[in-house]
């Protein structure tokens, strides 16, 4: 059973201790950054004994003096005040606490004192303390943005705990610019008492979450780590970045968090174990959870790629052997459809080179057969969507020399152009419900990346070369083969 | 001595044999594309015996009537016409030849059958032939875009032949995203004569191009080739692609050219030996050309980060681990820095944790002393960029909730906070510049890929994960340590 931490993540009411009208304080970032999320004013309790009001919002000047007990206090005074402040929000009934104030044991001795005193306070007073040191706290469901970070996130369902703050808030910025839903996000801090652990717990009994992503430095309770993810796996991917993996990164590690990082290989054998997927990059740990979140699980290692040039087919190929994957066998299905699409020097063979063939109609065909073959596992489809683009490009370009063309009119082309598209990705996305198998998209084409994260809609994927969607596909599987071995076998990560 | 290619890449007149009016030929895509890139319209002649002008261009009948004698003819009929149509541009005096035609060998052994023809009519009256299959022919600073692919480059110094069109327009394409400059391009298609390495010799003896690449699957002279880059690599860098790395991706490479790929490990060796720099994806293969233009070499393994969240610098300090590099130890002068401008408890090593310092000022006067210190070949430094706009815009953010902000108000605070970035930018050049050491920018930030490029303005480096800084100036100390090896040394690629 997971420790209750409802009021950190769903507080009514927050009163925030050490608010300031100072722009550039933390006291006046979190206040802000909550006000701006659309927490409801009138449920913030700003506490501040020489200001009236903070940010427009009545003060006042003590824990002991708010107008009735919060669910959360949020604490962003110096570190010597934070025991005594402690006291006071347990005398006023405040059962949880999150202290973003710094200067703890990340500092030397003097803060490690400071640390173990607010250990024995909240301890004593049955306190649930995040922190201290922390970025703070997201749920964008319940516009709950009290962090030092300015983001506004698309709601969704992938809930994620850092021991780094800044790499927390970075992610969470990234996903907002690659369209990713997110729910809810704890920087855990120093982990003086909640652990990270411990929100992977919580996350995984959470009914609003349905992917945890956690970055780790250090663990001080491996045993009790491994023990939730095994627990969390069996009924949502948990995805880890584990830094400090290297001996010079985890002197690293010590330095900026204390913690003990322990060796790599231990952990690597440890998280394939309890079916936490691991990412090497914290740019392949969102690749990784918008692919869980929209793609079915490969059942297996074999491939089918489609490719508009011979190129990339041979790129792509690579890619799957590097990643542990094969290459499917064409089955007489799915030859005959490709006999009967493309000129007679097909390549006869997977990657089925479309060589230059650019009727959608016939990429779907291909597309289809595929996905119907009891040899193909999972689907990879490179340089389709780029083809309207290109093609018309040139066209376009060949028409204006000849006439001028109307705002209107180029408007409407390229409207043409996303519409083709969005019909390809829509089948795709039927194709994955009716088969269970897994298709992402490789575009190479020069259509940008805003452009790719609009036509994915928050339901596709579209990488923006091979080697990755082999290598998330490899993860995939590994995480299938998890719950087959598990006995909870099942085609999408999220039965949702 | 390179082979003479320049009526190739500076032709002062072209044929377009085949120029057509169907906007969906080939014969109008590379019209159109080259006419577009700004190529005189007066010095091209269309040869089409069914129209008396393409594109509003007056055509030619046929080659024999052609006005004059062009530098060039490009082909694009069907191939059963081409090796009839090489003796007729023979016959009026043309010695170099595009034949962008397809179907020859790559398609079977009717197709290999024509390109033994069109082999033995070219060698018998000496013609330069590139392709067939080939996707073009690019020299930005010709205004020749003779492709079909519609590319309008950067004009700069960074040539690069292809054995893929898809993948070398791809590239392009991307080129013109990261604002790379770009000299000159080549698919090399099926190399019935010209080989991708007679572009690379004359490419190397070019002084246009500081920098080549090349993307290879299949070698039929390894020696030639390794013999072109070895001497080529003395004077300005070679950045290949060898895909069909995998028993199954060389399959793949002969299905789609015909070429024999062979062992990975034998050319990983050959290439290390004759100094070119292997790029393992596509997107590497343009970060590396982009920081050997931009950047020294370092001289040594031992980076010095900085950065401005301890997360990043542990997952910097893996990835330095990962890659082969070392930390630098911070001597004395650097500490002493250090001490005066950050809090006591800073992290006392490297990485240096800025602990939140926001200040310019800091970052610069530490990067300064790195950069001066003789323990440090290289720097990193993370998280710098993205202050102003963490910073600002939780200020912003708190501003608008107190006041209306107007518009100019709003633009003139992103405009203060594009300077402060181009003035870190600028002098971290000047360091480059007066140490000889080579000083990469992370940015994890959400500032986004557009706003990232233009900072670089073409001339300093901005990555957006550690991972990739530190793999790349891996690749540069490889390279360097050639130089070394040869008795080349030199901290800048290209000393121009």
């Amino acid at each position: 059973m997971a420790r209750d931490l409802d009021k950190i993540f769903k507080p009514r009411t927050i009163a925030m201790v050490g608010a300031s009208n100072v722009p550039s304080k933390w006291g006046s970032f979190l206040l802000v950054n909550l006000m701006a999320g659309g927490f409801p004013r009138e449920r913030i309790f700003p506490v501040n004994p020489r200001e009236k009001s903070i940010h427009g919002i009545p003060a006042y000047p003590s824990v002991a003096e708010l107008p009735e007990t919060p669910d959360l206090a949020i604490i962003t005074t110096p570190a010597h005040t934070v025991p005594g402040l402690l006291q006071e929000c347990a005398r006023r009934g405040i059962t949880h606490v999150v202290v973003i104030s710094s200067n703890f044991s990340e500092v030397g001795e003097e803060g490690a004192r400071l640390e173990r005193e607010l250990v024995r306070v909240a301890t004593d007073l049955g306190l649930t303390v995040v922190g201290p040191n922390t970025m703070g706290v997201v749920n964008a469901a319940h516009n709950l943005y009290a962090v030092g970070a300015p983001v506004q996130l698309r709601p969704g369902k992938i809930s994620f705990v850092s021991q780094s703050g800044n790499v927390g808030a970075n992610l969470l910025g990234w996903t907002m610019n690659q369209g990713i839903g997110f729910g809810k996000f704890v920087g855990s801090g120093n982990e003086a008492l909640l652990q990270a652990s411990d929100y992977m717990d919580y996350f995984g009994e959470d009914p609003e979450t349905s992917l945890i992503l956690a970055y780790l430095e250090g663990v001080d309770d491996g045993r009790k780590l491994m023990e939730v993810i095994s627990r969390t796996s069996l009924g949502k991917p948990v995805i880890v970045i584990k830094s400090g993996r290297t001996e010079e990164g985890s002197r690293a590690a010590m330095s900026h968090t204390g913690s003990l990082a322990g060796s790599d290989e231990v952990y690597d054998a440890a998280f394939r174990q309890c079916g936490a997927v691991r990412a090497d990059t914290s740019q392949e740990m969102l690749d990784l959870a918008k692919s869980f979140e929209r793609l079915p699980l490969p059942a297996g290692d074999r491939l089918g790629i489609i490719t508009l040039g011979g190129g990339w087919g041979v790129l792509a190929t690579d890619a799957t052997s590097m990643a542990g994957l094969r290459l499917a066998e064409l089955d007489r299905d799915v030859t005959e459809v490709c006999d009967r699409l493309l000129p007679p020097f097909w390549s006869h063979g997977n990657p089925v080179d479309l060589v230059g063939n650019i009727y959608m109609e016939t990429h779907l065909a291909i597309l289809e057969a595929m996905a119907a073959s009891p040899q193909v596992d999972a689907m990879v489809v490179l340089g389709s969507l780029g083809t309207g683009t290109i093609i018309g490009l040139n066209v376009l370009v060949s028409q204006n020399l000849i006439m001028e063309m109307s705002d209107d009119a180029l408007k409407s082309f390229f409207t043409e152009l996303k519409e083709r598209n969005l019909n390809l990705l829509g089948r795709a996305k039927e194709l994955m419900r009716t088969y269970g198998k897994p298709i992402v998209f490789v575009e190479m084409q020069f259509i940008g990346e805003e452009n790719l994260r609009d036509l994915e809609a928050g339901e596709t994927v579209i990488f923006t070369a091979p080697e990755k969607a082999a290598g998330i596909l490899a993860k995939m599987l590994r995480y299938r083969r998890f719950l087959q071995r598990m006995g909870v076998d099942r085609a999408w990560a999220n039965p949702g």
